[in-house]
C-alpha cells in the first residue's frame, strides 16, 4: 500500500500559523474536546500548520489517551481540516525512555487502521538535542513509515530548537540532509521554543520575563533559509497583549522569522493576518524616536501627538522634535521631513509598484525611481514631500517576498479566500495573483 | 602515584566570578605580596575561581618567577581557599615558544615536589585559536599529567576566547570532546576576553572603547550550554563604576552567561552577589523608556520620578509619561499601568512560588495562575492592580535558575554562609536549599 | 609564462572601500565611458578596490561586450590606477548555467593577448552558496590561471554573502583553507551583500527598508578574522544620506568590519576618510541618550543643546539632562560630567598616548595612566573634568588598529600622500608612520 502523503509535504513554502491544542484532558466527559473544537476552526482563525499537542500542553498521564484521541479526531474531520496537521509527541535527548515513549505515540497516530494518517502531514519532535539526535528521530519516523506502509520520507519532521545543543544542530544540516543513511529530507520546521531554550541556558532575568533571545532567532532563521525549511518563533505567553504579539512579528519579520506559534485562535487570526500587507498604506513619522502613523485626510497627512511641533516663523519655520528647536527654511523643512517620515505601501501599493517595473524592464530599463508623495500637516501647517526610490531587479525581488507569501496563502488557503477579499477587493487579490509570475 | 584532584573538578556548575592576580611583581620585598593577600580571601570577597595570572597581569621577565610563587603560595595557603584555583599561563596560538612557555609553567606548578598541584583545579590557556590549538594545549596538560603521576584528564581546561578563530571552536566542541585521541572533556570554563578580542576583530571605536560585542557573548553561552561548560564574561575595567558593572551582569545574566571577570576585591563582592535574587521584592516601572524602582511603604508603591505624572479630572484620569498625554478612564488606568509595570521577585517570593506550584503539581494541577498585587501611587493619586501569571513545569523550570545557582553556592561555599544568612535570614536560606529536589 | 601577479596579492591588509561600476551601457557612444571615468579616479576619490561590475549594475544583455570593455580599458590604464581591481562577474548557486558564463567572462578578462590581467587582482564572485560551490569557483580560477599561464592561486577571489548558504559557508573556511585539492588561499574579500541576502531570508519589513542584518555583519567579521580575510558591507542605497552612510561605517567598526560598498565617488571619498582618527580630538557628551559633540574654545568646551541645563544654586547645583533633575554639589557634579562625556582622540592624540606608553615600556613599566582634562561649559557653568585612563599592553595593541589602518593606507596609496599631509599636516603624519613598529 502507497499513500499519497507526499503530494502535501512541503507543499507550503510559508507558515504564518503554528496552533498548539491539549490531546486528552482529564475531567471531561470528552477528553478530545479541545481537539474537535479546534479542528473545525476555518478561514483566519485557522492556522496553517495544526499541532496536536501531546508533550506539554497535556498532562503526562493523558499522553496515551492523547494519541489515541488525535488518531480518532483526524480520521473524522481531518480531510475537511485546512491547514496542516503536525502532532507533537514527546521526545527528550536526554531519555531514551522518552525517545521510545514517542515512537510508539507516533506509531499509534500514524496506524492507518486508525485512518487518520491520510490526513496527517508529519510530526513535531521537541527536545532534540545535535544532529546525531534529530537522525534517531528520523530513524523512527522511518520505522513508522515502513512499518505502516507509508512512503520513506513521506511524513514531515519538524523540531523544537530548544538548547543550545539543538543550536548548533542547525549549522549542520546541509552537511547531513541528503546522506544515503538517512532521511533528513523530511525536515520541514525549525521552530523555536523560547521557555526551555531559556531554561537550557540558564539565563536568568530580574522579572522572570523572557529573555529577548536574538540571536537565537537570526541564527534559526538563516538554518532555514539555508537548509530549505520553514523557521517559527515561540508562543507569546500574554494573550492579552495583542499589541506585543504584533510587534514581535515584526521584529521576527525583519529576521526572515515570518511564522509563529499561537496558543488561542484569536492569536491564530493575528498571526495569520500580521504578515500580510495592509489595506491601506500609510505614513509613519519618526516622532522623537518612536514611529508614529499619521492620520490620513485625503492626500494631507497629520501629526497629532505632542512630540513634534511647527510653526511658521516669517518665511521660516521652527520645528520642534522632544526638546530639539530647528530653524529651517522651506527647503530644508522638507528635507527634515523626508527624512523623519517613511510610507508603509499597501498590497495594492506593492502591486502597483511591481506591475510598474515589469512593464519597465519589458521596455528594456534596469532600474527605475518609484515616487511616492505626500502633504504632511503639524500644527496646521502643511508641506507637501515627495520621496524617490531606485527599484532596479534586486529591489524587486526583494519586496516581492510579502506577494510570494499572499500567493502561496492564496493558493494553500482557499477557506480564506472570503476574508481577503474582503480585506483586500476581488480585484486587488487577482492582480496580486497575477504579479511576479 | 594518583591523586584525587578529579574529585574537585568540575564541582562547580556555576561560576560567579574568575578573580586574577599577578603573580610576581618586581620591586617588592615579596614578589608573591598580591598572591597571598588574594588567597586570604574569604567570604563574598572570595571568588568562585581564582585566576593566579601568569600572563598579562605579569611582567613578562617576571613569569618564571611568577609560576615558582604560584606553586610556593598554594602548597602554603590553598587548602583553606574557598575557592577553585586555577592559574593562567602563557600561549598563543601564533607562537611555539609562547606554548612551550606555558607548558614549562605548567610543569613547574603542578609539580607534586612543590606541594600544590592538590589544590590547583586547573589552568587558564589565553589566546587559543582554532580546535586544533586547543588540542595542543589539552596534550601538554596529558603530559603534565603523566609526567606528574595525575590521574590524565584530572586537570581543567579553560580557554580565553579572545579571536575569532576560538570563536569558531566552539561551536566544534561536541564533535571534538570524547574523542579517543584527546582529553577535551577536561574543558570547563569559556572566558571571553573582550580587549584582545576587539584586537583581533580589528575593531574600532571614536572614543577606544570597547564595542558591545553581544554576539560574541551568546556565542560563548550558547557553546558552554552545548557542551556543559560554564561561559565567564571579560573584565569590567572602569573599577570605579559599579553600577555599570552591575548593569553589564543583567545583561549577561539573559544571555545565559552568568560568571563575569573581578579585576578587584570589591568586583568580586558584586559579581558574587549580583546574580542571586534580591533579599526583598520590588516594583519596576516603565518611565518613559527606562525601568525605575519604586519607592515601598507597607502595600504602596510610590513613583518620585519626573517623567510620568498622573492626575484625577473627575471620574477620568490623566496620566503623563514622557511628553505623551492620556485621558483613561479607571479600567483603562489601570490595564495602563499594569502594562507598565513588573515585579522583581526576592528569593523569599521564588521559594514561595515554587513551593506553591509544587504543592498544586502534586494535587494533579498542570499550571496554576500566581497573582501579584499592589497599590500604585503617582502623584498622590493610588491605583490596585493585580498581575496573573500562569505558571506550568516550563515556567516552573525556567525560572528555577536562580535557585539552583543559590543551591550550588550554598553547598561549595560554607564561607559564604554566614553573609548568605544575613542577606536573607536562615528560614529563607533553608527553605531555598529544600525547594526543588 | 609566469606572471608576477601574486606580489600584489593580499598586499592590502585592510580595504575601506570597495567601488562598482557598469561595464557596458547600451544607447553611449562609448559603452564603457564609466569605466574609462572611473579608472581614471586618483586620492580619495579612488576607492582601495575598484569593483568593474559585470553583474547587477550591467544589463545581461550587455555581459559579453561588458567583460571586453574590461579588459580593454584595465589594459590601457590598469597600471595607473592607485588602487587593486576586482571586477565582479556572474555567478549564481543554483545555475550552472549562469556559473559557466562567470568562467567564461573570467577567462575573457585575464586573457593575456588582451593586456590586462597584469593589472587585474582578482574576481568577485556574488550569490554564492556553500562551501562547495565556492570551491566550483575557486576551480574555475585555477583553469584561468593554467589556461593562461599564470601563477596557480595568483588571482585573488572575493564573494559576496548574500544567502543564508553562503553564512553558512563562512564558518568553514578555516577547514576547508589550505587542503591540497583547492587553491581556496586565494580568497581576500568577504563582501556583504544584503539586498538579495534580505531576499533570500525572506525578511519583510513595513516599508520595504532593509533590516539591520547585526547578526550577518558580526558574522562576516568574525569568519573574516578567523581566516585572514577582509570584511567589507553591502551598499548604502541613499546616496543622498551622507549622516546615515557614516552612522553605519561607525556601527560597522564597532564590529570590525571596515570596509563598505560605495555606489559614488562621493561615497567613496567619505567611506576612505571615514575610518581614519579625526583631525581634531573632541569632547562628547550623552545628552538624554544620544551622543552630542561638544563646541571647543581653547580649553574650553561648550554644551549648546536644549537636552542639558546646569545653574548653580548656593553652593551646589543643579543639573536637569531631559526631564531628570539632580541636585549635587560640586564633586558629585564633576562625576556625573565625567560619567556623560567622553573622549575622540585625534590621530596626533592616539600617536602621542602611543609614544608615551612605548617610552614607558622601555623604562620598565608595563601600565600608565593616560590622563585627559578638560573644561565642560553649560549654560555658562564651568567645571574642570579629567579621567584616566590605564594603558597595558593589550589597550596598547588594541588601540592600534586605526594606526595600522593609517599606516597600511599610506603605504599603499601614495596618491593620497597629498590630501593626507592636508588633514593631518606633514608632521603628524610621519610620526604615525613611525609609531608601533
Amino acid at each position: 500500500m502507497t499513500m499519497a502523503t507526499d503530494k502535501r509535504l512541503h507543499d507550503r513554502k510559508f507558515v504564518r500559523t503554528f496552533f498548539t491544542t491539549p490531546t486528552a484532558e482529564k475531567g471531561e466527559d470528552d477528553s478530545a474536546k479541545k481537539l474537535r473544537g479546534a479542528i473545525g476552526l476555518r478561514g483566519m482563525q485557522a492556522p496553517d500548520v495544526w499541532v496536536p499537542d501531546n508533550e506539554d500542553a497535556t498532562a503526562p498521564s493523558m499522553r496515551e489517551e492523547g494519541a489515541e484521541n488525535i488518531a480518532e479526531v483526524v480520521a473524522e474531520d481531518g480531510a475537511d481540516f485546512p491547514g496542516e496537521i503536525h502532532p507533537r509527541v514527546v521526545w527528550h535527548r536526554d531519555s531514551p525512555e522518552t525517545r521510545y515513549d514517542g515512537f510508539q505515540q507516533m506509531l499509534t497516530i500514524a496506524d492507518p487502521q486508525k485512518g487518520a494518517v491520510e490526513n496527517i502531514d508529519g510530526f513535531v519532535i521537541p527536545e532534540v538535542g545535535d544532529i546525531d539526535d534529530w537522525k534517531k528521530a528520523d530513524e523512527f519516523f522511518t520505522m513508522v513509515e515502513t512499518e505502516h506502509g507509508l512512503e520513506e520520507g513521506s511524513l514531515a519532521m519538524s523540531v523544537i530548537i530548544e538548547s543550545g545543543a539543538a543550536e548548533q544542530a542547525m549549522t549542520k544540516l546541509r552537511t547531513e540532509m541528503g546522506k544515503p543513511d538517512n532521511n533528513l529530507q523530511r525536515l520541514f520546521m525549525l521552530v523555536i521554543g523560547e521557555v526551555d531554550y531559556t531554561k537550557d541556558m540558564r539565563a536568568i532575568t530580574p522579572t522572570g520575563s523572557l529573555p529577548e533571545w536574538h540571536e537565537i532567532r537570526h541564527n534559526t532563521s538563516s538554518a532555514a533559509s539555508a537548509a530549505g525549511l520553514i523557521g517559527v518563533d515561540g508562543p507569546y505567553d500574554d494573550i492579552r497583549d495583542v499589541e506585543g504579539y504584533n510587534e514581535r512579528m515584526k521584529e521576527n519579520q525583519a529576521k526572515g522569522l515570518l511564522g509563529i506559534w499561537s496558543l488561542t485562535p484569536g492569536q491564530v487570526v493575528e498571526a495569520n493576518t500580521n504578515p500580510l500587507p495592509p489595506q491601506e498604506g500609510y505614513w509613519l513619522i519618526d516622532a522623537d524616536g518612536t514611529e508614529v502613523e499619521l492620520d490620513q485626510d485625503g492626500e494631507t497627512w497629520t501629526y497629532r501627538g505632542g512630540d513634534i511641533s511647527l510653526e511658521e516663523s516669517g518665511d521660516d519655520y521652527v520645528l520642534t522634535v522632544g526638546v530639539d528647536e530647528m530653524e529651517l527654511d522651506e527647503d530644508e523643512l522638507r528635507q527634515e521631513l523626508l527624512d523623519m517620515t517613511s510610507y508603509v505601501p499597501s498590497l495594492d501599493d506593492i502591486v502597483d509598484s511591481m506591475e510598474e517595473f515589469e512593464a519597465a524592464k519589458e521596455a528594456g530599463k534596469g532600474a527605475i525611481a518609484m515616487t511616492r508623495a505626500a502633504t504632511i500637516s503639524i500644527d496646521g501647517v502643511e508641506i507637501d514631500i515627495s520621496s524617490d526610490r531606485m527599484w532596479d531587479e534586486a529591489t524587486y525581488q526583494a519586496l516581492q517576498t510579502p506577494i510570494t507569501l499572499f500567493q502561496d496563502v492564496y493558493e494553500n488557503r482557499p477557506d480564506q479566500h472570503e476574508d481577503l477579499a474582503e480585506i483586500y477587493s476581488e480585484d486587488v487579490v487577482e492582480r496580486a495573483m497575477e504579479v511576479g509570475s
